[in-house]
């Protein structure tokens, strides 16, 4: 799979105009994202959860493969930013009347709309709409095939940050399926460019691309030795479709070897924390003790993600952003 | 079939937290939102139906057992209330990614949502919710299993009361299908609550729960001597899926028997009304001519069922409810 | 098929009350609209794309015949009217409980709801159910099968008046599948009250209806020859479920005999404009190259569906539309 071309998020002055891959990202770039989304947290707390930033703005979720959990997380942004939110199971729209995506978009966009939230299970989805559009479209990927999925990653990285503010001393674990993973891929990303000691991913062999060591990361099939020495866990989501025992052997047998236990959570760092992008399969790639004790902060992501998004769509939406 | 404990609906000072179901309410409590939902009831009318009561927060339909119906009514109270309003197939998104209803719930309560409005096929659903929500955040029941559909029970007792405002003089009847009805269930315990003279469940011996006395209910399987002296009758909707045989005979037989002609109507009170809680299903459980006529406040019912779920909402979010 | 009476759109003072058909308006009602229209045209391109006219009102889209691609055309320009949006998946609701039309329609009026957008597989549907409507509730026709689509047909003359103002000096062609087109019937109507030179419709016979010349049409089954002195050729979409040989032969064949090529366009006047109602079936009844090539005006259709959607609305829920 080739990377698709991340510079057309960029516009000449170098300024963000769309958010659909933190590959190509600077340093100063994401920290700039992570700071905005700082003024977002403790407005899920206010009284009247609302601000006029994208009032008058015409948002569209043009989700190809169908996500309630992630639609939701960019509707509740949306309308707390005051943007008009428009829902389209575009999968529908385009299998029943056989049009293609780039004919829905270019409709999508004369009727004026300002914001696509893109979901598609092929990668370079949403480079590929954002390539066609006039300039003040601005598009954000929700997820693109196993290619990436940006904005988790960022909530992610706010996660850790507000655990553990200096990203040069943290050792990072990723544990699970790699391979189908496109939140994986932009974790891998985000981290090396904000900095970290180590990133270490463990899976079984079948699990684990062949070309990931590519990007700057270490390798282990074996989860007990691999925890040494970790600060931040994350745990992906493994698909119940992939038991089918050519990947992954059976269940109880994952589990036993790669599901996160109170027991192999002792190997990590004593203050450790534990991540997932949910939603969770308990008792499969981790123990309900873990995903519920209180090193997880599983439910922090959630929370996180709300800020973080509204941060980016209003970064977007003004166009603030500058490169390097 | 246990009911779920009702005293979760309060919190220690004896406010109503929760609207989870009419069983365990006292009369006060249940008069109070009737008074509340009159200053509701002409906004329906209103050049611009719109208030900022609930400006500012979420609300979220999380429906489990999809109604199109029902949804509609607690979206358009919501909106008119000015709540952003958040509409989830949770069926789907439970089934598809085989995630439990309380890690659904507890995402959804990470999103820093304020309001779950949930119908689920089990009995107890939104009881288990609202056991496992932290205080700010408050649940209505839209109906679970055969167990209660609380606001539907609310909007006929303001319906019965705008026709006929002494309780103490009333004769209920309710008619059909007893056994699978959650709307019967909360309409009794209502009618009691608010001292009804008698309530008389009329039916098929095979749809009349056996322990349904124990209710505070007289029962009979015959319609024409069982309308003798009744002030309100409520048809229940007969579900055509029941129509096998075995519980209820032919659909013919069964309007021969149960439903509600211009005729069988003259054996009440001259003044009696009809209600239905809808959709109806005309010449099988009341005809045409009876569901259309004068004495029928079957649409009343759906407009003060706007009313009521604003002025439930309102109370809920502004909190001023006390138990006795 | 008989035309269902137009005339109940209208109060008894002239005024246009409901938008059901084009069908029995003047040249004046036409003219209007379009005049409104124009007010909203640059409305897209404004910094905040919101007007309070509609604001406290609620609209529901009610499609018992589903399209994502027309219910998103209405629920953008509601929403930019500030209008509360419902959308119901009407034919699910309906279906599933067994419920008619007109009841489902008398509830949703019990609740005050202003504005119906209809749309239904069945011919008149949109008619029937103003015609059950008290005269506060308006309705708009959003298709009924194939008989009217009068919004359409309003944004294709105002997108042909944007580019060719004068009507009396213009021969129109509209070719494709006449027979299962309710957007051809609402244009020829639209184009012979505005008054145009010629309405030329080209189609295999076999998609012709025999009496369509009593429309004030003259009729080819020649693309070659009948595009000739032609000022404005609407192509329409190809059902794909048609292929099946009966009433058209092949997709190749078809496009070879219909499909609007490069070649074909240069028969018709040199500043012809090519227009489609989408979404577009490239190769089949139009080639990509004349689909996004400089005569085509097929996404200004698109951009001005959202503004004469708003003129419309505005104009029915303000009510100052005089008949004659």
């Amino acid at each position: 799979m080739r990377a698709p071309d991340s510079s057309i998020q960029f516009d000449e002055n170098g300024h963000l105009k769309h958010f659909l891959t933190v590959n190509g990202l600077t340093r100063k770039s994401l920290v700039n994202i992570l700071d905005t989304a700082e003024s977002f947290i403790n407005f899920g707390q206010r009284e009247i959860k609302k601000v006029p930033l994208l009032r008058g703005k015409t948002l569209v979720n043009l989700f190809f493969e169908p996500s309630t959990r992630t639609r939701t997380t960019f509707e509740i942004a949306g309308k707390r930013l005051s943007a008009d939110v428009i829902n389209l199971n575009a999968s529908r729209m385009s299998t029943t009347k056989g049009e293609s995506i780039l004919d829905t978009v270019r409709t999508l966009e004369a009727m004026h709309t300002d914001l696509f939230i893109v979901r598609d299970k092929a990668s370079g989805a949403a480079h590929l709409i954002a390539a066609h559009l006039p300039d003040h479209i601005k598009v954000i990927n929700a997820g693109d095939g196993r290619h990436s999925h940006p904005t988790q990653a960022m909530l992610d990285m706010f996660t850790i940050r507000q655990k553990k503010p200096d990203f040069s001393r943290l050792k990072v674990a990723i544990v699970g399926d790699i391979l189908h993973s496109r939140v994986a891929r932009s974790q891998i990303h985000a981290l090396n460019i904000l900095g970290v000691d180590e990133v270490r991913v463990i899976g079984p062999r079948t699990l684990i691309p062949t070309e990931i060591e590519k990007m700057g990361v270490t390798t282990t099939s074996d989860l007990i030795g691999g925890l040494e020495g970790i600060d931040v866990i994350i745990m992906l989501r493994i698909q119940h479709e992939r038991m089918d025992g050519q990947l992954i052997p059976s269940e109880q047998e994952y589990f036993q070897r790669y599901g996160l236990t109170e027991n192999k959570l002792q190997l990590a760092n004593e203050d450790a924390i534990v991540m997932h992008p949910g939603p969770i399969n308990r008792g499969l790639e981790i123990a309900s003790s873990v995903a519920d004790g209180s090193r997880s902060v599983i439910l922090n992501q959630v929370t996180n993600g709300i800020a973080v998004r509204m941060s980016i769509m209003a970064k977007l939406m003004g166009g603030q952003e500058k490169r390097s």
